[in-house]
């Protein structure tokens, strides 16, 4: 029988990686993987091909299994205990989130025929911003649609809350505390800012789904409703605008050629060829852009705290692009003297600790 | 036969409204008058009932008529003057703004048809905005729709031009010069930020379409691109779509009552009563989102800016509600210490200057 002092497993399935990590009861990483690729709704496929060997004995004793899910809604804003009207519920909001929700919730189903008695947990993307304030969450809509829930939910949430963790614990070591303004820059594949003040989100980029926003890797953002319409007059079906705005916009739309800031920073820094079919021009039109629009929503979120005393960087681009922290903080000098960070994305190891919290008996 | 030191006529039709305006060649006005609702495409009655009286013998001999058309696209980037050629040029615009642009060229048309000897001449709202770098204009959308044209354009660009130069005067006499960094506020039914240094802008908040940026009397601003394809899935047809975002979002869809920022504010300041029907908490709501945008916006443009010396208020809204200029200011305490202008919107005193300058021989 499974203790609270056995080791946790967390899962975070997303629309095209599974990521697992082994979490002792005081946080140490006993063994962590990732498998590319979509996920295999078969349990049995997944456990005995992969996991299985790879935590041994542990798998039985498990004390919990958290999952990631990104969409909360309305209902769900703090971890949760998987029961099957819970699992009904969280089916129910598919819809908000097709390509996130879906593998997780395939997951979860998987796992509780397999294993009844495993105690499965979720958190959610959208909870951490439970905090926002009415004017930041709600839309300029007509009143029947804003009652039918359309809203601004914010994602990226387990992130941001660790960010905000960690950076709380880096002042409070200066000896610095009070009400501080962080900017917290999730940048990966999915790009999302938030702003933090006494460790509550009070605006988000992300909104009703992970589509608003900054450019991503190749989500389009924020962009005007009139072109959408605009398409859709012009005879865009909307498959086909929903895969074109998901799927082909953000940095590879701009540039042409690459989702990846990688590659583009590559190609940006070797200098332009005759030879290489514009694909110099479309990496630096995709990094200036990509640049303008974080700039665009740090402005807003520094409107939204009155200030900032922090901005932190996490997520793929944020941790590993320094020419791109470089250029965004040297294009910050008008505010007040700010402090940087960058904070290593770690959605695994809060989702951990969340969910031991949520599990220990009152 | 008018020459340039007789009067100039400006016509400024919008969707539901006709305003006009006799400028003398020193830019006094001669006269002026607005006429509500939609206009009739038939010259004959709108000359002999409205303008014929009004204008009298100057009619026989004015300088020119100068028009101001919303949007100029890619190809009009200066007042033009009309011909056969540019009136079919511009038809082919009107798609982009079927509300704006089709009641000036039905407009011109009959006017060349009634008197093909006058001179007229458009200005655009658009052409303020052609100065906008690429990374300001572009949106992160494929390559194939970016070539079809699909950029942020920009409006209210010729009261936007004339803030600047308002402010750019008001500098100059205090003996401020160099390159001040303006965010010029035009809220008026619609709404648009402009961040202006050297008199030229360098981002705006509209973009494609007038429906684009912040919350205004009917129109939602800014939303997440993924909220409209939920309400597409969800089976709203595009007709009904950009009929809601168009005319029943914004200030009226978030009160849920009234578009008119001035009884919403009324409301408020009067406080709630038990038999008020929910108005009192629906204005306050449309006023707090409205404010929140407003405040975002300011921010998005301060950081385009790289930092604000001034920021002027216009248009109805910017005029007239000095409780908004100070609750907006109060939330700008943390940037530098800026100054506040009130400028009144002037269109039609800026379009017949633009006009008699690019009318005058060189």
């Amino acid at each position: 029988m499974a203790t609270t002092s056995d080791p946790a497993l967390v899962l975070n399935a997303g629309s095209s990686s599974l990521k697992a990590r082994l979490v002792a009861a005081d946080g140490q990483v006993l063994w962590q993987g990732r498998r590319d690729g979509a996920i295999d709704v078969d349990a049995k496929d997944l456990w005995r091909e992969w996991l299985e060997p790879a935590l041994g004995p542990d798998l039985e004793s498990l004390a919990l299994v958290g999952h990631r899910v990104v969409h909360g809604g309305d209902r769900f804003v703090a971890p949760t205990r998987l029961t099957p009207e819970v699992l009904a519920e969280l089916t129910d909001l598919v819809p908000l989130a097709p390509l996130h929700n879906g593998p997780s919730l395939r997951l979860m189903a998987a796992l509780a025929a397999w294993r009844p008695q495993l105690p499965q947990w979720a958190c959610f993307d959208t909870a951490f911003h439970r905090t926002l304030p009415e004017e930041a969450r709600t839309y300029a809509l007509p009143e029947a649609w804003r009652q039918q829930g359309l809203r601004r939910f914010g994602f990226h949430g387990l992130n941001h809350q660790h960010i905000s963790e960690v950076a709380a614990r880096h002042w409070a070591a200066q000896g610095r505390c009070g009400p501080l303004r962080l900017i917290s820059c999730h940048l990966g594949a999915g790009c999302s800012l938030c702003a933090i003040t006494e460790g509550r989100s009070v605006a988000t980029t992300m909104g009703f789904t992970p589509l608003d926003g900054l450019v991503m890797a190749t989500r389009c953002g924020a962009i005007d409703p009139g072109l959408v319409l605009h398409q859709l007059r012009a005879g865009v079906d909307v498959a086909d605008l929903e895969n074109q705005l998901n799927t082909q916009s953000g940095l590879l739309g701009l540039s042409g050629w690459s989702a990846d800031m990688a590659e583009l920073r590559k190609i940006v820094v070797a200098g332009e060829t005759a030879t290489d079919g514009g694909r110099w021009a479309g990496a630096r039109r995709a990094i200036a852009v990509f640049r303008h629009s974080l700039l665009q929503g740090i402005g807003a979120m520094a409107a939204s705290l009155g200030g900032v005393d922090g901005i932190a960087f996490s997520g793929g681009i944020g941790e590993h692009d320094g020419a791109l922290r470089q250029e965004v903080i040297a294009h910050l000098a008008w505010l007040q003297p700010l402090e940087v960070l960058v904070v290593p994305a770690d959605e695994e190891g809060l989702i951990a600790r969340l969910c031991r919290q949520a599990a220990a008996p009152r």
